[in-house]
């Protein structure tokens, strides 16, 4: 794969340690001790400033901002505008000064740095020993969290010890929107109204373009109020004041903050400021430690759920527990209308958009994990349905195109060969709520969200799609599959065999409904203009599908046309040539048998159970070599096959990568934010690769293998209302339900009623 | 073709005439009496101002300027700059004013509005008579001209009679800098200088980025020097008058203006200011009758060398010697470094730059003309060598590549899809050699800049193809065609055929130079590091190149799998979604099996003996009805086509089209500039057309035809320096040296030598 890990954190089971301060990973530490709580999201900057490299970026989810191109191209169904993320408020300004130095780690002298973030409770802490010019050493750490329970809500504590002396200090606490949005240099923020109170303090900001409003508020304690000093400024409000220290004596001051978004772009602000200030009101007096300790509960009961367990191998242990707080702290389905950005919520690269990751990396994660946060992201496009019915007419189709990039559902990918060209994010809707509907059951959302979604879905397929004059074959023209190394071609597999399982799939489901909910059916079709002509229509195109396969070799064609492309031996690239897109011709990367990622493995994978493992042995064989896995989402799917077809070291490579991304920065780009989707593939890579889990199947099914130098793992999870655990060693597999009822599953191809007393089978398969 | 004409000009054999005032038709009339001698162009706009709809267009050959796209696409190899053709000096500038009204045929009452162009003078003439609100009425008439002796010297007279009246009239002359260039909204000159000294006036201009000085300056004739009031503005220099007029007395102002450009971009203004005064000093009396009769004689031996008589169609005839006056007046070869932009000198679309069309379209009309015009074409790419290789080494490639779009030499063009996917402007380059020097046999050019050319063509050629794995087939992928409705696909059948040709037409004379000049060979090889090698690896591809043909049909498939594209039949396509770029979706062009233009049949013209007629045939019929003609170009080839397949209502239609393509408006875009490219395949039409001349093979050769409803036609071609008449009643065909020695050519397929005597071939094919 020739990614090299560049590991400079301590590893550690249950934290995240940096100890010692790396100035030059300065950003990337931000990205990655950054918090979330899925509403507010704050990268791991420090607290007192700091002049040298950092990004101040703090988001609320929801809170977007537009931006038009200046030079538009002006052809048909090319998105000119980008909606985005926009950096927000730093809610936790803080300034120090002693003895007329102002605290700023890249100036001042300080000792025993240590930055510590705990997966257990969710706290970030960081501690150092500030040593001033004229003697002074003072002990200062910063914690932080941000309420799982109370979204709007983000806590802050300083502490100051003075080791050598007595005496005061100067500390200024503020809001400050004055943040610049790096990526367009551009501050997004008016601040239209403000207030000083005692020990609260409270700032409205208003976004520019999309007149988004969000209200920040905050209130001190442990310092009297008559000490505050109000200080105020463009875009910022906070206090300023002495403490006196005693040597030897620590002293908190905490701070309790409080973020109120506006519920939709265009609401008034000034009712905005009023729910701030009543949510500050009920919040009031909130307390730092107890408000830690119940935060600390809801981690404790998250890991009883989620946690994997990897004994024997330290890194990957620490790196599947990494990517599990990240997940949960980054989207649970609580903030209507969110989705998970490529770059969650720590930073603003991809613009904070959401991408067919959601559904094709993440959903799986939440299925079974937490199924209402799975319904929520399917409610995402339902409640997007408006927007891309629009995107549909853009690209003179009918029905709905979903966009590859988006934040409030309309098309926020300017590139034409990427937002005209590739239909997976559409498709992967359908097969969201297939996994969806066939995991959970729940017909409930399927009949109704979910065969709407269907409809359209299938109407853009089937206006899209053309067909082949000569062979009488219905197919895609001028599409890039997944694989972004192969732009404009005809008839890709991945794109054209989705859309016919798409077909098949709607008219199972609206065949289904004629039986159970004919009503529901007879609705939808009269609001849809929908008829049984239509349904036809597509049983034909489905039907007539072009998948370009080589019965001999049992392999499948990328595209029409990809065994016959220039053949180009990837290992033969100079190292220096990556990435290549910033180093290659743009057109050179687009005319070889070289992959970006998986594109029939992806389908492989999606679909697993469709295809044999001759099959899947011989296309791993022949598209693995050819991928040189630019993109992150890549390993994990090789993993995954790669484990089943034996090719066990391979599959702990791609894991090791797949888990460790960002804590070993393998592509050298954390600092612009953590991998959120390639952290959601980690976790299918051990429970579907490792795991052998399946879940394409009409039963759930599981085939556990572990890697030779593992003492054992373990993964849970949610099915079907059950908790089910599956605990793996070098000699056996154990399945039990610790919740719910008993749960049937093919364990090792028999089908198994596992229960609380559990299920046993040896490392030969045979049971117990 | 579906492409209706819109005439409102008078039809005329010599001339071009608006007899009443079109303002719906401003900006059109503007481009088609437009003026030009190579170094200046001048759009027909209204001397004395218009405040209706106008582009004040003036234009320098070689005067350009540059613009950065502000988002840049960041990939390698796709060009952000543009180099254009800048908007200049109103040098025409004038203001009259009559009992309190200022002259403006937007506001003011007039009659007897004609407007000519006479192509035998070149002469613009202008008139009408004013009607003040106070009833007094003056016959006003602006004439103009520009020397086609003297490449900077531009004449206007302004001339007035009163008609019910005497009195005075207050006149103001100036020039005017502060023209702004319509395209990009801005005016891109500040002028450091300026001077008025008696009846002289002078402006130096510098551009504002690439600092290209254009000294303007200009004289008046037929006023008294005391009478003039000098007027200086910010970048704008002249002088009021007031004309004491006497009824039914014409009183003639002169102007002779100066337009002296830097000899290139940063030249130092102080020297290009001196250089303007000389020039003006040594210009200094030149007379207005005098000069005009000067030019007058110029265009007479002009037409009586390039003539072409079209006895019985009063439309074409008028359409083919606007044309003719168009190609010879934009380019004859007399400024260094200049070449044919798309729109001429005549307006700002595609920025003035220069395309492929300057070797495919327009040299042969120069070949058969003005050799040494020609000469000067393939010059240009010489020129512009290390440029071209710079744009070879951007695209990770060898050798040269030359831009699709250029002023200066460099890729102006900054959309990737065109600049970075099609080379049918190299290939051009390598074809406008062989072309020339296989009709002017002149080795000189060829032995030296053309073989250096052609060697550095392959190596780009050798560099950007690729070899299939399976078949071992060389080709190209990622590639765009002539035709601009396929955009990236493998094995273009035009751009392999090309590569193949190019390869084995460098071979060849590289073979021939070691026979006739090894010493030349030698340093080329030497100077170039080529090796015999090198040659070696040329044949080889050139062996290998993949030309997809099927026997069984005789065509030739556009690109592998065009044959199995989805049909669209053109015929049913709305007229209202015409242009398909404004009202499709923009990746909706790029994936049917429509045309915009020749690809297959452009080789078919290109290579025309090298095809059967009765593959001619086969590719005709297939690709015509597929064809939409969107480009302008597209109609002559498929006319001398038509021809040669006896398709003659079809060929007459498109010849129709090509010569009056400006006049009748049928692209509905006169207004921003003439088709000068298409202007050129005019000429084409007709003579290869009609006239059946092919220059393809080892002899010129004839097979003439004619409409049927035409008396007779004659063209005049420059042929190894004898000028041939080829004259073609409805019974026969006459063919006579005119000037120089006797002429071997094939006529109906005999070889004859044709002398002063002429020879005569009945309508039947029997010499007479």
């Amino acid at each position: 794969m020739g990614k090299a890990a560049d590991q400079y954190l301590v590893v550690d089971p249950w934290k995240l340690i940096e100890e010692g301060f790396h100035p030059e990973r300065s950003r990337a530490s931000e990205s990655l001790f950054s918090l979330a709580n899925e509403q507010i999201g704050v990268r791991g900057y420090m607290d007192e400033g700091y002049s040298g490299d950092t990004l101040i970026g703090c988001y609320v989810n929801g809170v977007n901002e537009e931006r038009f191109l200046k030079e538009p191209m002006t052809y048909k169904g090319i998105s000119n505008r980008i909606c985005f993320m926009v950096n927000t408020v730093d809610w936790l300004h803080t300034r120090i000064e002693l003895a007329g130095e102002m605290l700023d780690l890249n100036c001042v002298q300080f000792d025993e740095f240590r930055r510590e973030l705990d997966l257990r409770t969710g706290v970030l802490r960081r501690e150092f020993v500030w040593k001033t010019k004229q003697g002074q050493e003072l002990r200062v750490s910063f914690s932080r969290f941000l309420s799982m329970e109370t979204r709007e809500l983000g806590l802050q504590r300083v502490s100051l010890t003075p080791l050598n002396f007595s005496g005061p200090v100067r500390v200024t606490l503020a809001l400050d929107f004055s943040c610049v949005h790096e990526s367009y240099r551009t501050n997004f923020w008016r601040c239209p109204k403000k207030s000083t109170d005692g020990e609260r303090y409270a700032l409205l900001g208003v976004t520019k373009n999309t007149k988004h409003p969000l209200f920040a508020g905050f209130e001190i304690h442990g310092v009297d109020a008559d000490a505050l000093e109000p200080i105020t400024a463009d875009k910022f409000v906070g206090c300023q004041f002495s403490l006196e220290l005693e040597q030897g004596q620590e002293r908190n001051v905490d701070r309790l903050v409080v973020l109120v978004p506006g519920q939709h772009p265009g609401e008034a602000p000034e009712a905005v400021w009023e729910r701030g200030q009543e949510r500050l009101d009920a919040l009031r007096g909130v307390i730092y430690d107890v408000s830690a300790a119940s935060n600390a509960a809801y981690w404790r009961d998250f890991w009883g759920r989620s946690d994997i367990i990897i004994d024997g191998d330290p890194d990957t242990q620490q790196g599947i527990r990494y990517c599990l707080f990240q997940l949960h702290q980054t989207y649970r389905g609580v903030v209507p209308g969110s989705n998970i950005g490529a770059k969650g919520l720590s930073g603003e690269a991809y613009n904070g958009n959401a991408f067919w990751d959601s559904e094709t990396y993440c959903l799986p994660f939440y299925l079974f994990s937490n199924p209402a946060a799975a319904r929520s992201l399917i409610e995402f496009r339902y409640r997007t349905l408006p927007q891309a019915r629009e995107r549909a007419r853009d690209l003179d189709c009918a029905g709905a195109c979903f966009p590859i990039a988006t934040s409030d559902g309309t098309e926020s990918c300017t590139l034409w060969q990427h937002a005209s060209l590739q239909f997976h994010p559409t498709t992967s809707v359908a097969y969201a709520i297939w996994h969806y509907a066939k995991i959970t059951g729940d017909t409930d959302l399927l009949y109704r969200e979910g065969a709407e979604l269907l409809v359209e879905i299938c109407r853009f397929l089937a206006t899209r799609g053309q067909w082949s004059p000569r062979h009488h074959r219905f197919g895609y023209y001028a599409v890039m599959g997944p694989d972004e190394f192969q732009m404009m071609v005809n008839n890709n597999c991945y794109t054209n065999l989705m859309a016919k399982r798409t077909f098949l799939y709607a008219l199972d489901v609206l065949a289904e409904m004629a039986e159970t909910s004919p009503d529901r059916r007879a609705d939808l079709f009269e609001q849809l203009d929908c008829s049984d002509g239509e349904l036809a229509s597509w049983r034909e195109m489905a039907d007539a599908m072009f998948i370009p396969y080589d019965p001999e070799t049992q392999l499948y064609e990328q595209h029409e046309g990809f065994f016959d492309l220039p053949h180009i031996d990837i290992d033969k690239i100079p190292v220096e040539d990556f990435p290549l897109y910033s180093h290659w011709s743009y057109d050179r990367m687009y005319r070889n048998d070289m992959i970006k990622q998986p594109d029939v493995l992806m389908f492989m994978f999606l679909y697993n159970r469709s295809f044999s493992l001759e099959e899947k042995r011989a296309n791993y064989e022949y598209y693995e070599p050819r991928c040189i896995h630019e993109s992150s989402l890549s390993p994990s799917i090789h993993s995954i096959l790669a484990e089943e077809l034996g090719r066990n070291e391979e599959a702990l490579e791609f894991f090791r990568f797949a888990t460790r991304i960002d804590l070993d920065d393998y592509n050298r780009n954390v600092r612009e934010g953590i991998h959120m989707t390639s952290i959601a593939a980690a976790w299918m890579n051990i429970v579907y690769g490792f795991g052998g889990m399946r879940s394409d199947g009409d039963e759930l099914s599981f085939n556990p293998k572990i890697p030779g130098h593992w003492n054992s793992y373990r993964f849970q999870i949610v099915y079907r209302n059950s908790l089910l655990r599956v605990t793996v060693t070098q000699s056996e597999a154990v399945f039990e339900v610790l919740d719910g009822g008993p749960v049937s599953a093919v364990v090792r191809g028999r089908l198994e009623t596992v229960g609380k007393a559990g299920l046993t089978v040896a490392a030969n398969g045979a049971l117990a």
